[in-house]
């Protein structure tokens, strides 16, 4: 039997002793999912065996509707302690989940400083770097000495987030420089912080988007990276793990956004059918009423048509070639984008690139083409010649579009994503239309 | 004038000494950002201003052709310190996309400790645990006393990648357990590691992928991993920062394949336009081909659009509503699974979510349209509510096939990322076209 059967087998037997002995041994990580598949009405039972520290760090990695029915199930007292051990960041993290209800009973429990500290943690705006901080780093003076600030961080890092980089700050907790237990580790035990502080500091300010926090932490290798105020007092810091989470996160949203989706906000199993059928019909309506514009070019053109019929069938391919083209430069420079690789300046680089690059593309796929249409059509040579042309002309057309218009996006301040492939197809879809039937009017008899 | 704008100046006067100090205070990163951009000819002038260990570090952070301007240039003196001064993590990385002319120079060079660790560690398998680990970590013995670790780190610990996570190990350097750097501060001088060392070890083995890696610190939040062989000894140790670049650089070849590209080695902005083409047009050609089903569906039904055009000139319309149906569910179930979201074993759940919400979206998609056709063609009652019904069963079709697919690429062990937009939007072209005719020939009389 494996760990997870031989602990859900404590908790039916009502071993309790054995199954504490067990779990304080184990990582929080993996105690949060074991608690997950606990039935509902033993959960706080196991979760109360659990000491004091653990209990928190297991809480913080559980998800918000456990979380939920775990602070209904403790009293004010227990529910009080949990407050006080968890870390800033992820006490605000839940409490912007949890219903007004429940967010006031813990807001009611907690003590002043730390209600304060939520409570002012709870205004930055979404996706700002003070939404992702938290307030537990150690700080250190400038006079103090290597000795001085070890005989702190004994007294003082248990609580806190990181204690590998410490910040050196001043009464009114401006930020001077940064020391990490490495320099300190390094350095004598009387040298002063301020000999051997860094003040060339990277840092980030709480309004920042947190897109360039993770860029910071991308480009300069980090660890941590402090946070001040507009008045360049420190207000608080970010791990490197809570930015591999806004990393993954963004990664996401920007896949949701270029597939046609409004971003979401949970895991896809935890969504509701509701509101994954909402997030994904309004681009669906958009560009389904957009491209009527196709049937309407159709239309117009259906005298063509109905005396060429081969040219119909082959619509669906050249639509297809051409939004799969296009999707292909779309997605290349928009990812080049969000990861820093292209910058609005470099347009000119790209957009040359991106004209040789369909020219050979699409030439290889009209030839190709050709040499396929004459072979199935030989009496029809002009019928394949105008389908060959239109191709590479669709393929030319479709990735030199889906290279401009990530950067029109991003000089209007938009989203490069939302100009992603289901856009683009579209665009592409009425625009190959209109080149086709201008080549087959130009080289067929109608 | 902005820093950088000063020290290209002082790069044009010559005033090396001042240049130096400037560079000595400054990161890594924004110096080798500088050198880029400084004359080919007078870089190694400026790279030899630069204090020893700062220049293995700035070296480290160059791109490959920049790191190889410097070796032509430097004695072979001053090539052994800079690889004596490297990660072996740092040098593999260059030597893997160096020419083998300059590899056998660097190599020579080496000392033969360095020689022998570098050749190992180009052995690993790309993408493996192996390939992406670094040599440089503490390792302490269990019978040793926090005292004595912290004597152990002052004197060695300055070359190692990280210090804050050491590891225990016997003489067989089997791994024993893990101490941090909190942890060594928080206990007294005297106590011995084997009291406190954390025997609970999270790992990963060489011949690991690095996506499983990548895994393990999204779970456990961790700032480095120990990386042991098939014998459970301990090899190297894979940091966060490494990881970070992983995470980034799997994300970008996810959405590479899902816009059919073959996944690119290096930044855009640096592939030439033959590699570019290169990259795009196998998927290209092969989806164009297979498009031609719906060219031979389209001739098939032939008659049936002969009576009523209107179904040809909706064509256009109905496959890109499909098309984009489907890819908003398949790039759902992609991430969730790359992700770890979604399992093989969800695949039921995932299966009867999609059904529910494709039945809503396409309701909704298909009235939506039903109703802008009858303003449109009052004439064709019939005609719009074939093409009515044709979307709610595309829309339905797209996203089940769209979420199946996923699923059994995952089965057979094929990368879910394939079963993206383009490859799913051809199957959905031509499997809509048949549902189209088929809907139509029973409601038309034909």
């Amino acid at each position: 039997m494996n760990l997870e059967g031989i602990l859900h087998q404590l908790v039916e037997e009502k071993k309790f002793r054995k199954l504490r002995s067990i779990l304080e041994e184990m990582n929080e990580v993996d105690i949060a999912e074991f608690l997950e598949e606990v039935e509902r009405d033993k959960v706080v039972l196991v979760f109360r065996l659990l000491p004091k520290e653990l209990s928190a760090e297991v809480f913080a990695c559980l998800e918000v509707d456990m979380q939920e029915h775990i602070i209904n199930s403790m009293s004010d007292y227990e529910l009080q302690k949990i407050v006080e051990e968890l870390y800033i960041d992820d006490a605000v993290d839940m409490l912007e989940e949890l219903p007004a209800t429940v967010v006031r009973r813990v807001l009611a429990n907690a003590k002043p400083d730390t209600r304060a500290l939520i409570n002012q943690f709870l205004q930055y705006p979404d996706d700002s770097a003070g939404s992702i901080m938290t307030a537990e780093y150690i700080g250190l003076k400038k006079n103090m000495t290597v000795e001085q600030s070890f005989a702190y961080i004994r007294k003082h890092g248990v609580d806190k987030e990181t204690i590998y980089t410490c910040f050196v700050i001043d009464e009114k907790r401006h930020l001077e420089g940064i020391v990490t237990v490495k320099d300190l580790l390094l350095n004598d035990y009387e040298t002063k912080l301020e000999d051997i502080m860094d003040t060339n500091i990277i840092q980030a300010v709480t309004t920042d988007d947190q897109e360039t926090v993770v860029e910071s932490f991308n480009k300069y290798d980090l660890l941590s990276i402090p946070v001040v105020d507009h008045e360049n007092r420190l207000v608080g810091i970010i791990t490197v793990d809570d930015v591999v989470d806004v990393m993954e996160q963004e990664a996401t949203e920007d896949m949701e956004k270029m597939a046609a989706m409004l971003p979401s906000e949970k895991p896809y199993l935890k969504m509701s059918v509701f509101e994954l059928a909402k997030n994904r019909i309004p681009w669906l309506l958009i560009l389904m009423f957009t491209s009527t514009i196709s049937a309407l070019i159709l239309e117009y053109y259906g005298h063509i048509t109905a005396m060429f019929p081969t040219l119909v069938t082959c619509v669906p391919m050249l639509t297809a070639t051409g939004g799969n083209a296009g999707s292909q430069t779309s997605t290349t420079i928009i990812r080049a984008m969000s990861i820093g690789d292209v910058e609005i300046s470099d347009i000119w680089k790209v957009f040359w690139k991106e004209c040789r690059v369909s020219l050979a593309v699409g030439a290889i796929l009209g030839i190709a083409n050709y040499i396929r249409l004459i072979i199935m059509y030989p009496d029809e040579p002009m019928v394949c010649l105008v389908i060959g042309l239109s191709l590479i002309a669709t393929v030319v057309m479709a990735k030199v579009l889906a290279c401009v218009l990530p950067f029109i996006a991003k000089i209007f301040k938009l989203d490069p994503a939302m100009m992603a492939a289901p856009l683009i197809s579209t665009i592409v879809d009425a625009l190959s239309l209109v080149l086709y039937f201008f080549i087959a009017a130009l080289l067929l008899p109608v």
